[in-house]
Order: structure tokens, then sequence, then C-alpha cells
């Protein structure tokens, strides 16, 4: 039986190369391994519910990390992994699981929250966390809109390719909330799982509706395209304004 | 005549040295007087209603400076200076004004805003904007506390010295209002003028209070006090957690 730990890690996209390893080390996997490593002394791998591109926030990423010992209690593992994270990196919670629980392969649904910020000027303490849109936007179009991602489709023409052919690219959004309050526009995606880049693809298009840039029923002729090429007229919204909310399992 | 522009600048301020000119140009004043600089192609001084630590944000400060022509209007001088500052300083709006106008001598008041974070962890979005204080706080405590504030006072005990005496410290506090929400607790100070350190010193004093550490009654018992010297048992809250909210004129 594996020392599996499962935790939730909450992190700061700006600062960080994104979730995924890479040779450079500036990434959330990478800091997490080196603060297993600088507890246990042995090479602790990461699993982490998803990669996050660069740039993009988590306010509950969910991860596992089979360990060489249960020396520690899960919550003095939060303390001594926080310890040597830098601040913009947090560990909110850890647990003890059977190898029946994996981050990824168990996930059985993610929230994600989009922000946006509609006015001529973006507040510096806004940078790095809203796609600053300073067009005027039509929020009921976008709503309407917003309504044809809910259920089952194939989400072909809302994914970017990563190199290699996705096999399936049918998704079920159980729902999109969109709220407006002062000049933050905030787009709320639940689903059973998410192509890459499919949030930003789905503002984007949803944007374009906003601006008045695109037909009425865009997005529902979209959906309807199996279309597993770089689609035409895609428009992908930046990653400052994307947080990963949490997974579900 | 000058043609004295007026303007409110907001800023991020954890990336800066604070607003005042130094050598290595870091500041929000160095970076605005280049702003200007490059597009009049003079030298331009700028004054900042006040001058603010490093790490300390500004939802609005307000400054003006003298301009060597009028060739821009307001608004597009709005555009100009966002244009060669960084993201984490925005001028919010701008107005030519008469020589009778002065951003520090004119000022009739401040409001400031405090934030701290009462929780075990503190969230990475949080990171450089609140104090982070994982102790239990009795609110009520340190509402009644803060109500020892409101009123003119001789503020001694609650400034630092910067160098030179200050010849007059006393000071009035029009209102502080403190809100909880969820762990995010705000304070926010009404007065018509603040010395060197002020809210840091009355915030530091209040946690003191919640936390448990000082006597009841200890706000009333220092406001008592003139005390020039740099007082025994001062706490200073971090820069981190302050945000001039706007100038008074």
């Amino acid at each position: 039986m594996p020392n599996r730990l499962r935790f939730d890690v909450a992190y700061d996209g700006l600062p960080f190369a994104g979730w995924q390893s890479q040779k450079n080390g500036n990434t959330i996997q990478d800091l997490l391994e080196n603060s297993f490593a600088a507890v246990t002394r042995a090479k602790v791998r990461v699993h982490g519910a998803g990669r996050t591109d660069a740039g993009v926030h988590a306010l509950a990423q969910t991860a596992h990390a089979d360990l060489p010992h249960r020396t520690l209690t899960p919550a003095r593992w939060t303390d001594a992994l926080n310890a040597s994270l830098p601040p913009t990196i947090r560990v909110l919670r850890c647990r003890y699981v059977t190898a029946a629980f994996h981050a990824r392969f168990s996930a059985i649904g993610k929230i994600y929250r989009y922000r946006i910020w509609n006015a001529r000027i973006l507040p510096p303490l806004e940078y790095g966390r809203t796609w600053h849109v300073p067009a005027d936007l039509d929020f009921d179009l976008m709503m309407t809109e917003a309504e044809a991602f809910v259920g089952e489709h194939e989400f072909a023409a809302f994914s970017a390719n990563r190199g290699k052919p996705v096999e399936d690219t049918v998704r079920t959004i159980q729902s999109v909330r969109m709220r407006q309050k002062g000049s933050c526009v905030t787009i709320e995606f639940a689903g059973n799982g998410f192509l890459y880049k499919m949030v930003r693809l789905m503002v984007g298009a949803l944007v374009e509706c906003g601006r008045g840039k695109a037909p009425a029923g865009l997005i529902r002729e979209r959906l309807r395209i199996d279309n597993r090429s770089s689609a035409c007229g895609k428009f992908v919204a930046p990653a400052a304004g994307l947080f990963l909310v949490r997974v579900r399992y």
C-alpha cells in the first residue's frame, strides 16, 4: 500500500511557467516536488488533476504524491510544504488516501472561473488577474449565447491542438454562470472535463459575440462542427483571467 | 498662469520602492516623471498629495504637475501617460487646474484602508495585499478600542520619526470603520491628515488588542501621552496591507 498523500494547492499563475514540470524549473509541479524532496530527501513525483498554462491561477488544484514514509501527519505536511514554497503557492490541506485515488483519473469534473474587466482603464491590482476588454459588451446576448454550451457537445471547435490528436472531444458542460459586478464580469463553467484551452476559447467566442463581432447563434453553429483542425476565426482569451476553482471527485 | 495638470493615479505598491523619487528610480514619482518627460521632452516635476512607503498601494493618489504646454487634452494625457507606464501604475483621470490647486497643500483629508487576513493560510492571490494574522482576533474588542481614535488627538505615540522632528502631531480622525467578511478584516480611517506610519501604528495597536496582548483601554492611554520619541511597545503593521483610498480636497 502506497503512502499516497492527496492535497489541494492554490497559486497565483503570474510568476510561474504553468503547472507542468519544465527544464527551467519555474513551474508549480517543480516547486512542489522540490518541497517534497526537501522534507523526504527523496525524489517525489507530484500528479496534478490537470495542467494549467502559464499565467492561469488556481484557487484549489488537486494533486497527489506517493511518499517514501508516513512520518508526518497531514497537518504537518501542509506546514512543511508551505515552509519551503513561495508565498504565491500555498498548500491548503492534505490527507492520506488509498491507491484507488488518482488526482487526474479519479476526477469527475472541474469548475473554472474567468474574469473580464470591462472598463476603459484596468486597475493596477487587477493586472494579471483579468482580461481587460475596454469595448462595450452586450451582456444579455453573451448570456443567451453561453446557454448553448450547456449539455453534451462535440467541443473540437473549442480546443487547441497540443501537438497530438485528442481521441474524444465530446464533453459535458453542466452549467455556465455569468455575473456582472461593477466593471467585473465573471463567467463560471462546470463540466465533466475540459479540452486544452477550451475555457479560454469559449470565453473568446462569448466576447466576440458580446462585442457584436459575431452573428447571433455563433456558439451553437460552432458546436455543430466536428472540426478537429485549428478552427478559423478562433479567438483565445488570455491566460491571466482564468482560475481553476476546484476539482470534483 | 501655469499649465497645471491635476491627476489621480492608482498603483500596486508591491513592485515599487514607494512614491518618492530615489536614485535607483523604481518609484511611482520617478516613473510618472519619466512618462511626462517622454511626452513633453522636458523635465516635469510631479507633486503627490503624500508619500506612500514601499509596498503601500493606492486606489487613488492625487498629484499635480506643471507642464511646458497644453498641447494635449486631459483625456489624451491619461492615455499618453498610461502608454509609457507599467500596467501596475495607472493614471485614472486628468484635468487642468489653476495654480491655486496644490496636490499636497490643498488636501483637507485622506482615506486609508487596511486589510488583514485572519486565517491559518494566506491565499496566494492575497500575498502583498494583506497583513497575514493567523492568531485569533477579538473583533468586538478591536472595534471598541478603535472608537478611541475618533476625534482630535495628540498622535505623537502613533507616529514614527522620519529623521526630523514634526512640529504638530495633533490630528483629527473623522471615522474608523471595521468590517469582517470571511477571513478578511478591513479597517478604514478617514482623517484630516496622517503622520508618518500613523495608520500602520494604529492598526498594529488594534491587532495587539485583538490578540489579547494589550490591556483594555490601551489606545486611549497611548493617545494621552505626548511621546515624541519612538514609543516603546509600538508595533507597526506591514506596508502590504495599506491602501490609500483617496485624497479629499
